[in-house]
């Protein structure tokens, strides 16, 4: 139903009135009707469209000449068709009759019609149509329609400092393409806007989320006026006559988050000024809805293109480790970048201080970098180093700053496009670490959880991660890609696998070989010592038991068969308070296309070959993918964390769409 | 897909697993496989449902001897068919073969079944059926499914004090009534429970919203144990063997709100004891999902069960005000209640201060009301007055106390049921007066705005009522039933019909008949010195203006069109800061079934009549309806209210549920 007004007509001056194109006019006739009146004629100019709506069952339609009976089963409704060259051009009369048809007064309508249109790139196309219709919902889907709002939250410069959306100014012209352009197209004759004011508006709600700037006649950033956002609820725009463009650049505040859904809108309202001592009322409004746009992570199928290490010199230096870690970086075809240790201050989980993603909207994308609220020593560094121009960065901290574990971000996931009981995910899902839910078991912040859920885009499945004593999922899964079936393979850690293989070994007369061989000050253990071992096999029951429960939450939340599935070796202790790898754990591993950097397991050497390692390879090397096992022994593995923990990696953005989702 | 558990089999001894009917064991048979072996048999007892999973593009299946190839393609799923008569009476033996088909070892799986099942009355029915499925999920219409839960916001006492949720234990038997029954079913033999544990149990965040008390095994109040809620987040469930049943009850905390959706949910999960060290972990989890039924608002149109009135004695006292309005209200069948002046302690506007609305669950609805945070001298009377068995109570106040008139509910109505281009609201639609989008401007408190649209089921509708001093939508706003066409029709206040009236009396020759006739105090301002007022004409112009933005904003969104909508003639003045009624506002109604209390409007008396009455009159009575105008002016006209402000109605509740809607 278009936007329609009722106006009132008069048989004793003519109405005036500006209506907008694309509304209607509702017409009141009963205001007005002469004594003795008992039917009514109509007519309207060449640019209006005059229909009479009436009840079939009640009314019969006349036939010769168009008397209409005056009651309310009668509407009359005038359409506009394009804008006024002059004021009062179009008129609307309407004849009163008598019952013989003599016309007893008429009541003229003059109507001076104006366009207006707020348009936004509302087809994702990348460039703004104008007057376009269905802008005041937002739809999913390849046929959905709606425009997008990016968190403008890099830092386009000129100077460092904060997101460019800290600043309530065009910070440079590369700051404005972070924006979403908003046309306001106006026609219509001069002179209409002695008695009528054209907004733009925003709600209270809506001001804290984004911010508006009015496009000046000139290139100087100076030019580029904050109009609308925090406390301007509204700007007036001139409208001087003739056909007008005006441009606005909207910038995002606030990612989608619990209470914000991330639907925010802008209005377009004619208001009418109504005497000197009265305040001007709206007649007509336009808007246009955005949605911002979600943050997504980028799971190991996709391409790198860089990756993060820490340097560290002093205690348990990762000299080596580094090495090797840049040299399959190269192979990989990856830039490299290493924080170095006056950055890092010793920190070397870089994997759990942050997580990658990135921002799509049709006319721009960048990347942007989450901040986990664990903040030990490597805390500045996504701000400081990560952020900068097209480099986003956003970060949640729970209020009361108490953070566990479970908020370092080796705990946060996200699994390779799937599909579940026909139900597609083509940005995959989100994997989060948590608790059985029991009483004080230790949890995701629920500030970094509630933000996660809200993206919407990856639907976030909770695993069982509180068994272990860090309690990250990258310590028992991980995704690599396979050219065949869906495009990856899980791989979970397996103590089972692992006893399988050592036993095998162990048949076959090689229980004397021993894991940690060669390791200065490692005590080595046999596979005899371990096999019989039933604290080991006990902790490693109670693993595998853990991982089992994950594995059927994988296999029920991604729609996984068993087939998708690699069981890799894998043994776990018990210390107090939870379980941790006995040897490197290889699941946690740092996957660059088909390179993967595997956690050196140092296990019992057969045959002048870790058995370990060539069982890995057996599994891993028919996916025509290659492996290096790395030695984070020292430098990682006994401060309980692996080649993942201590790597990161910014990957390709998904070429799908995330709008093209229907969720 | 039903649960899935991976169980791995043993050559060396049999594998002991306990299982809950209605799920499935994936067999994993690689993790033992004798040297030479390449094919597979599996056998079950009668107990079970062994089915083997291959991809037949890959594996044929075996004809004569059933042997399977021994490769990932091929996976064994066990489903359970009924729970066990002793431990371990179910087995599955698996067979490995070698090439030529010659047995190399066998796997034995013992299986112990146990049904476990959470219900509730998912079904809608009134009462909980047990051993349901599809009970994780809740869904609308009449078709959907999922249990409902009622906030337990009334007081059945025994004592005073406050609602029945605020107390961590059951009150009173008809307390126990209002909260929803779930039946925790058990079945299977002895002797599980040694190395097994059932908890009920629910999150952190769904603890705030409920909770959950033990049936005893007695009817005395004190057997029922308050297991789950705020810090109780698991509780074992005993279970000795042979069929039991648990019975739960379970109150809600909290309605739907900003940041709470309304469901909540229960878990029933089965721990599994993994050697002595370890922690017992999960190994199957049944859940029920709830929805908090919404707070739903009672249009004009429902049956009036009761009213409310001040008695106020001192300054401008409303005796006889009271005395007509107990007369309708004895006409129209309908219950008095007078507040008296010790409880309402001066303030008269019973309609600002408090809400009726009513809350539903298949086996229970009572009355709920919503006391606004305005917070005056009436502050007190729906908590101490109002709230009691069957009789529920809600409020919300903003955190800073800072409330505007727009947070009375003289500013809060709702439509009667609507469809609005397809979209039925057979609850109708929430109508807040709110301020057309502008700095400053006045507004309902988000908070309570927030609880409004979580709700869900009476999708609330934005208003412009600022426009008024006082700035309730019941000032230019109301509903009426009707028996033709959609059941109601709508009035608007109407300058422009006033006008015409007026005008018409004029030409008639009545132009010295004289609003306030014999009102002592009040200046007499006849016909002529109206329609000569050029201040009285812009405000009524402006107040026409303001009115019917309002009108357009009412057809869209309500679905009407001009036929549902009837005029009533009314004059506004603007005093500083908004428009106010020139004379009795007649829409400020009190509507009782046919029966309508309209305010005197001390219009012209025109051939022993007032014009305005006659008027209103002619246009409502033939709808069936009777019009008594009653004298609100020195009682309430003057004090900036009418005979709507000074009174309240609790009505009956609608026939349709709401969990019927499609929202």
């Amino acid at each position: 139903m278009a936007q329609q007004r009722v106006i009132r007509v008069s048989t004793e001056q003519p109405t005036c009135v500006v209506c907008v194109v694309g509304t209607e006019i509702s017409l009141a006739l009963s205001g007005c009707v002469p004594k003795g009146a008992t039917y009514f004629d109509v007519h309207g100019t060449s640019g209006l469209r005059v229909k009479v709506i009436y009840n079939p069952e009640l009314v019969t339609k006349p036939t010769g000449t168009p008397r209409w009976p005056l009651n309310s089963d009668v509407e009359v409704v005038v359409g506009i068709n394009g804008p006024s060259r002059a004021v009062n051009d179009n008129k609307v009369r309407v004849s009163y009759c008598g019952p013989s048809g003599e016309t007893l007064a008429s009541a003229w309508l003059y109507l001076t019609c104006m366009a207006i249109s707020l348009d936004a790139d509302t087809s994702r196309s990348g460039v703004v149509q104008t007057s376009t219709t269905n802008k005041t919902k937002w739809t999913w889907g390849p046929d959905g329609e709606g425009a997008v709002l990016l968190v403008n939250c890099d830092r386009d410069g000129p100077s460092s400092g904060n997101t460019d959306n800290a600043y309530p100014y065009v910070r440079s012209h590369t700051d404005l393409q972070d924006m979403s352009l908003v046309i306001l197209t106006t026609e219509g004759p001069a002179g209409i806007s002695d008695n009528h004011t054209l907004l733009l508006q925003v709600s209270m709600f809506d001001a804290a989320k984004l911010r508006v700037f009015h496009a000046g006649g000139n290139a100087s950033l100076s030019s580029y006026e904050h109009v609308l956002g925090s406390d301007k609820l509204s700007y007036t725009v001139e409208c001087s006559g003739g056909k007008e463009q005006n441009s606005f650049f909207v910038e995002g505040l606030a990612f989608p988050d619990a209470g914000f859904d991330g639907l925010v809108s802008l209005n377009a309202t004619l208001l009418e000024a109504c005497g000197q001592n009265s305040p001007a009322i709206p007649v007509f409004s336009d808007t246009v809805v955005f949605r911002v746009a979600p943050w997504i992570m980028t799971p190991n199928i996709l391409k790198p293109l860089e990756v993060f290490v820490c340097s560290i010199e002093e205690r348990a230096n990762n000299k080596n480790f580094l090495e090797a870690v840049r040299a399959l970086a190269k192979e990989a075809n990856c830039k490299l970048t290493v924080c170095p240790e006056v950055e890092n201050r010793g920190d070397r989980w870089i994997q759990d201080e942050m997580e990658f993603g990135y921002v799509e909207a049709p006319h721009k994308m960048f990347p942007v970098v989450f901040d986990s609220p664990r903040n030990r020593e490597l805390q500045d560094f996504p701000f400081k180093r990560i952020l900068g121009p097209d480099f986003g960065y956003v970060t949640r901290e729970p209020e009361n700053g108490r953070v566990s574990s479970l908020d370092s971000f080796g705990n946060l996931e996200v699994s390779p496009p799937v599909t579940v009981k026909g139900k597609e995910y083509p940005l995959g899902r989100i994997l989060i670490g948590s608790s059985f839910p029991r009483s004080g078991s230790r949890k995701m912040a629920k500030i970094v959880r509630d933000f996660l859920y809200a993206q919407k885009v990856q639907s976030p499945v909770e695993l069982y991660s509180d068994w272990l004593l860090v309690g990250h999922v990258d310590e028992f899964v991980t995704f690599i890609p396979a050219c065949d079936r869906k495009g990856f393979r899980l791989l979970l850690a397996s103590p089972l696998a692992c006893y399988k293989l050592f036993k095998e070994k162990q048949k076959e007369g090689y229980g004397e070989a021993a894991l940690f061989e060669g390791l200065e000050g490692v005590e080595r253990k046999t596979l005899d010592e371990i096999l019989a071992d039933e604290t080991v096999y006990d902790d490693n029951k109670y693993a595998q038991s853990c991982i089992d429960w994950n594995r059927s939450i994988l296999k029920r939340e991604l729609g996984l068969s068993e087939r998708d599935i690699i069981d890799i070796p894998q043994l776990f202790a018990s210390k107090g308070g939870g379980a941790h790898a006995f040897f490197p754990d290889m699941v946690n591993m740092l996957v660059l296309g088909k390179h993967l950097a595997i956690p050196k397991p140092f296990g019992p050497i057969i045959g002048g070959q870790c058995c370990l390692e060539e069982k890995v390879r057996s599994l891993l090397e028919p996916l025509d993918l290659t492996c290096t096992f790395i030695d984070d022994f020292f430098s990682y593995h006994v401060w309980s964390g692996e080649v993942h923990c201590g790597t990161n990696v910014l990957r390709e953005p998904f070429s799908f769409h995330w709008w093209n989702i229907v969720p």
